[in-house]
């Protein structure tokens, strides 16, 4: 079968060189007559993974000593756990933006470990705007928020100035757009977008911020010194799930870097929300200020239309257009990997039904 | 390059039918014209392998609806601070066996939950034996024992009756032996032995045993019965380690199943420790009753043919032989996938010494 135009939300479309290279690497890793399945996370090979694939997210970043990089297995969901876990002093208190589902999970969590305050909440409106009015002062302990909201299609683009440290859930943007990424203290990530396979969860770390809630008797395997101490080695590494995150951001650093991605992502969401806003069949759940780059979502105004629509974009090779179940419509991802061309059928068979 | 013999101690080897289906599912899944990489996890295609994946387990260990499968990320060492979170009573204790280096840590983590008393240990004789000489009552919220030790290259040949639930890290020999499972009340095995790759942990629990703790606001991540809830899927699960794991039972299920793999693993240990009994050069750490089949632990006992015996069996094709950096030595793990063929190799290797 032929290759489809993937629009998943995530886990999602990855450059075909990561598949093609991965694949190759379970029959024989580097040529050494061994898949890189059954290796040692301790051989060699595998420890220059790793060491590449914690090398290459600062060089992205444009980051310095005084962070460090984790590749940590779990999920983003295990972070809204180890975040307040690691940051929040005890009887200590956070502030949290809630933007979305994501956000209101990382916020429920939080809430098991110390006293949160939600200084922004757009869920009365259904989470269609990102809040902006909103003050953080040094009473915090810190400041999380969600960078992109895959389900409702919104995004920050600026953050705060915050008189704590600053957390970010990035897992849904990561790597898509040019940020001062020394602004914040602490970054975190599932892989499962735009930086590898499901299975391992990014955690980018300014080291100075650990150590300081009085927290004893921790859990090691939830404490992040323990993990920077061993250098992401604390435990077996997610193998194959880290080497396919080092293939993809490989493939970033060789076609331009953050920059690169950034161009070609703001130029397939143009595409997408010009045909969008000119195109009477369909709108944006969210306000036009707040729109992600990432994932568009949107609806359809003609619910007659509905069954011919979805009919022609499956026609056309279109797969994982559908929106998440808690707002239904549509929604259309547009990761690093995708490519313009799968933007312009898709665009192809909305203005298909303008013209009608 | 040829295929080497791998007695790797973990991530190990795997079926070679596993390293070329998961790279061709990598390629394209099931004729989908998608990558296993890019599709989502709440996909048709993938909630068929993990509901084949939890399923398979039951059926190969004859399991009823009594017991839950889980395929978690994290690490077995993230099951070391699960274990007692779900199931030491607040204000409780629990009873652990130290056999080693994994029990060790087990018991290192469960102390930060609760009371934890050591009933067996046999770490005064670095752990060349298995305690044998204890008993656990019902003062105990659960017993805790490692069922394979793999640096010392022990193993418990069989399991005490206790007064209370029994929890066995069962990472190193899991599916390589028939057992009666139904014994136990929680077993959990890092994937990376004779299951599948890295990346994922499985979990079977007897639901029952579960929200007797007393322990409100408990994470949810770190909570087995939202897992159980959620089918597994809680957050997104790691997608390939599970579906090559899937396909590991799926050829273990087509081979015999574990009394297949046991015939085998006991004819693979007999041969080599067979040598290593009538070959003065070598001997193991262990003593005889505990010995393991899946980790053959030994020294060398002439330390000027140390390096004779190095270069032979790697000129053999033989990798993976070093034994770990604690004790130092050789370390042949016989993991359900290593074919006889390699353990004749290296016993051939071995012989040639003898002679000599």
């Amino acid at each position: 079968m032929s290759k489809k135009h993937n629009f998943s939300a995530g886990p999602c479309i990855l450059p075909q060189e990561v598949f093609e290279k991965s694949a190759q690497a379970i029959l024989d890793f580097n040529g050494i007559g061994l898949s890189l399945l059954e290796i040692s996370h301790r051989s060699k090979d595998f420890v220059a993974v790793m060491d590449e694939a914690r090398a290459i997210v600062k060089r992205l970043m444009n980051l310095g000593d005084d962070y460090e990089v984790l590749y940590l297995g779990g999920g983003a969901s295990l972070q809204f756990a180890m975040v307040p876990y690691n940051l929040m002093k005890v009887g200590g208190k956070a502030a949290y933006l809630d933007t979305g589902t994501w956000a209101a999970g990382a916020i429920k969590e939080a809430k098991k470990v110390g006293t949160v305050d939600v200084v922004g909440s757009s869920k009365e409106e259904n989470y269609s705007f990102i809040p902006k009015d909103y003050k953080v002062g040094s009473e915090y302990d810190y400041f999380h928020c969600t960078s992109n909201n895959t389900i409702y299609g919104t995004q920050m683009k600026s953050f705060p100035e915050v008189d704590t440290l600053m957390v970010c859930d990035m897992s849904s943007d990561i790597f898509s757009r040019q940020l001062d990424f020394s602004k914040f203290d602490l970054i975190y990530a599932g892989a499962q977008k735009n930086m590898g396979p499901a299975g391992v969860t990014l955690v980018v770390i300014k080291k100075e911020i650990l150590g300081k809630t009085g927290r004893e008797n921790m859990f090691s395997i939830l404490d992040y010194s323990q993990h920077i101490a061993k250098e992401s080695m604390y435990n077996t590494p997610p193998v194959f799930p880290v080497y396919a995150s080092l293939l993809t951001l490989q493939h970033l650093e060789n076609n331009g870097g953050i920059a690169g991605a950034e161009a070609r992502n703001e130029a397939k969401a143009k595409l997408l929300y010009d045909e969008i806003d000119s195109n009477p069949l369909f709108e944006t759940f969210c306000v036009k200020e707040d729109r992600s780059l990432m994932n568009v979502s949107f609806k359809i105004t003609d619910e007659n239309k509905k069954e011919e629509f979805d009919n022609a974009w499956k026609a056309a090779g279109i797969s994982g257009l559908n929106g998440h179940r808690s707002l239904v419509g549509y929604r259309a991802s547009l990761y690093n990997a995708l490519p313009i061309e799968s933007v312009h059928v898709l665009v192809d068979v909305m203005k298909s039904f303008n013209k009608n």
